[in-house]
């Protein structure tokens, strides 16, 4: 599908004890092989075998490395690769891909070995995202999640409910062609109704996924709400275990929301310190506060931090905290030796670090999140975006079969949803589509 | 000679496309294989092979690798070696260490994969520190001399001096055995005595160039020392192509020197920007003048710049000036039309970066203090006291030699020689030595 040759350097950008330049393309072990001198020609090397030799350019040494030759079909480009692995000085990796340059290569863009992996069929769209997000992970959750993706969890989903739509929808169009004869229905109307509300069920079973999805890949976000000086900020440095809010005894410390992210048991959290609830006639610290409204209301969970010593609840002030979990705690118990802990009413100590109920509760909830949902869960937008259309398209299949709609119409409506399943899986993709999705992969991937 | 088995993350430090971990000791293979799952078992895996397949431990897939085994002796530690080429996300490189170290590992020390081949006879000591140098290096001289080192360059050199030193000890320390025969000398004095000059002769020729090894390590040191707003702040951002230093019409504007390295023709140079030279009362602004004098003392190459619209000459106020390469250079030739270069009248204008003819005569001036000296240079601090000490040695079974000593002297001065030489290459070595010179080392390496 490529007739160049492209080359990158695929490990993290530094200097460290190796680093490792991956060549893929028709002339990858020949241009490569201009530069190797191992103790035979890289031209006669089996796939899958390691070499030791220098790199060398008109009697310059470059390099003792170890070069790995893989060759097509079996590779991960699916063409034939040769990765060398270098000393991890900069210099040395820079000259290396100067000189693989010089001799033929080009540089590759952002993603492209990936890139020719889905166009050589090595993998779909899907597994090609998984790829990107399976090396943005952080948490155990979010490999899991990718991981399952790459493995083909959701191709294989979606693929097979695509093929049986892909029947019923010929058959539709093969009625057209015998449009004179109004009897004939070669696809049979109840059994579209079936599939079709098979097809419902599971796309908003991925739909409703997106939400856990996208918490694993951003962090579940968390809101720590209250009044002034109930210690929100002390909470936000025990939790991340560093000093990354101003803490002072003087109310209205915090003004901008601050974020960071953590994980806790396999799970990233995002945790948002907000500024103190209360009323007041100082314009920066309202901002302040409208801020920490907007924050709660798009937190998942609440962390309600109430000062034991002067309890004042503050929960009026959030809207819709229904759908969100609330957990109410009572902070500064250290001060208070007759604070007693219930099953409701839950006591912590930032200032001393005493906050693993939080972290428990933490913990507790989100593996439930992550149970509740079936195995597969898509984190991906683009997907999010694609199955919401396909569901649109598949409600208006099944709103037609019940008002038996023309064929012609019907057919409209499969072709839309059978465009949407196949853009996820890039069975159906634009150049744009495939530009924006692997622009945001790393280079050397 | 080791018999625990070692794991680290030998690619630089972050995410990237791809990461590598190294295990190395005897029960790599198994270790490995352990977590491992491809087509066939990696204890049956031939050497210098690769294998596709899966982590995964209790059920869990981490991610998908690329497996590479070597075996013992023929690898980099001498012993098994099996790198595992993963998704380079921070999460999967920290967890597999953990999963690895979980099934048997130790976590590696800095350099401890080099030193594992210093003591299994991979390589000498000199060949192990040009690996750290290798890593480290940044620029072609740089890469060169740690390439020289680590194919046994300096190796080479020392030990066949040491070896023919050795027999002429043996000889002389025979000679002592029978000290009741005055008559006998085993060691004919004449021809150890040429070979004393020859090894002053090689010794000193290696000391000289550490010189320049220095330099090429650490950068040529070119001191920018003028009168105040000759432009000489405006010269170094010129030669490094950014807004390094902070550049003003108000004479005084920098005080501290200003230091910054880099490459011009593949060689490293360490550019200082100093205060202007004038008479002042300011006591910070002489505190400059002071240090602007120290600077210039330590250069190797001095640019003494010259406003050509105010020439004011301040070479008079630089010790030892004639020992330095010094490059008088008009700036500001952009404001005279008239201003007529020749060979020995050089003018620039630094604010319009027209500034090769610096460049070149710096170039110039490098590539000829790297080609007068022998093809092997030495850059280590420890080779050069090492040298040093073996020089001092020499010098006094020269000085015996000709006054005639005692055998038994004779031979404390060769030993001191011998037990110098054999230092720098690792066969006489402490654990002391060892434990400083891979401390140094990145871990992974």
């Amino acid at each position: 599908m490529y007739n160049n040759t492209v080359c990158a350097i695929s490990t993290p950008y530094g200097s460290g004890g190796i680093a490792v330049i991956r060549v893929s393309g028709e002339r990858s072990i020949m241009i490569v092989d201009q530069l190797f001198h191992g103790r035979k020609p890289l031209t006669e090397a089996k796939a899958y075998t390691v070499h030791y030799g220098e790199i060398t350019r008109d009697n310059e040494v470059l390099d003792q490395v170890l070069v790995s030759v893989f060759r097509a079909p079996h590779s991960f480009t699916g063409e034939d690769i040769v990765e060398i692995a270098c000393h991890g000085s900069l210099y040395i990796q820079q000259t290396l891909l100067q000189w693989l340059v010089d001799a033929g290569c080009q540089l590759a863009k952002a993603g492209e070995f990936t890139q020719r992996a889905f166009l050589n069929g090595k993998m779909d769209l899907t597994e090609a995202e998984a790829v990107a997000d399976l090396i943005a992970a952080q948490s155990k959750a979010e490999k899991d999640l990718a991981l399952t993706q790459l493995r083909g969890g959701i191709s294989q989903e979606l693929a097979k409910l695509r093929e049986r739509l892909l029947t019923f929808t010929s058959l539709v169009e093969l009625e057209l062609d015998f449009a004179d004869h109004e009897e004939l229905e070669f696809a049979d109307r109840s059994q579209l109704e079936e599939l079709a509300d098979e097809i419902d069920q599971k796309i908003s079973n991925l739909t409703n996924s997106f939400k856990t999805g996208n918490a694993i890949k951003n962090g579940l976000p968390v809101a720590i709400i209250g009044a002034p000086n109930v210690g929100k900020s002390t909470l936000l440095n025990a939790l991340l275990g560093e000093e990354r809010a101003i803490v002072s005894d003087i109310q209205g410390t915090t003004r901008d929301t601050i974020e960071d992210t953590l994980v806790l048991g396999g799970m990233l959290f995002r945790f948002i310190d907000t500024a103190g609830m209360r009323q007041t006639e100082d314009t920066i610290e309202n901002m302040g506060i409208e801020r920490s409204r907007q924050a709660a209301q798009r937190a998942t969970i609440i962390i309600h931090l109430i000062d034991a010593t002067h309890p004042v609840d503050i929960l009026g002030e959030i809207d819709n905290i229904d759908e969100k979990l609330v957990l109410t705690v009572y902070n500064k118990v250290d001060l208070m030796p007759s604070f007693s802990q219930t099953d409701d009413v839950v006591g912590i100590s930032a200032k001393l670090g005493n906050i693993e109920v939080i972290t428990d509760q933490l913990v507790a909830y989100a593996s439930e999140q992550l149970n509740t949902h079936n195995a597969i869960t898509i984190s991906n937008t683009r997907h999010y975006e694609s199955l919401s259309k396909a569901l649109d398209a598949i409600h208006r299949v099944k709103d037609g079969l019940q008002m038996q709609i023309s064929g012609e119409f019907l057919s409209m409506d499969l072709q839309d949803c059978l465009t949407a399943l196949g853009e996820i899986t890039g069975h159906i993709t634009s150049q744009e589509v495939l530009n924006n999705i692997f622009s945001k992969f790393c280079i050397g991937k």
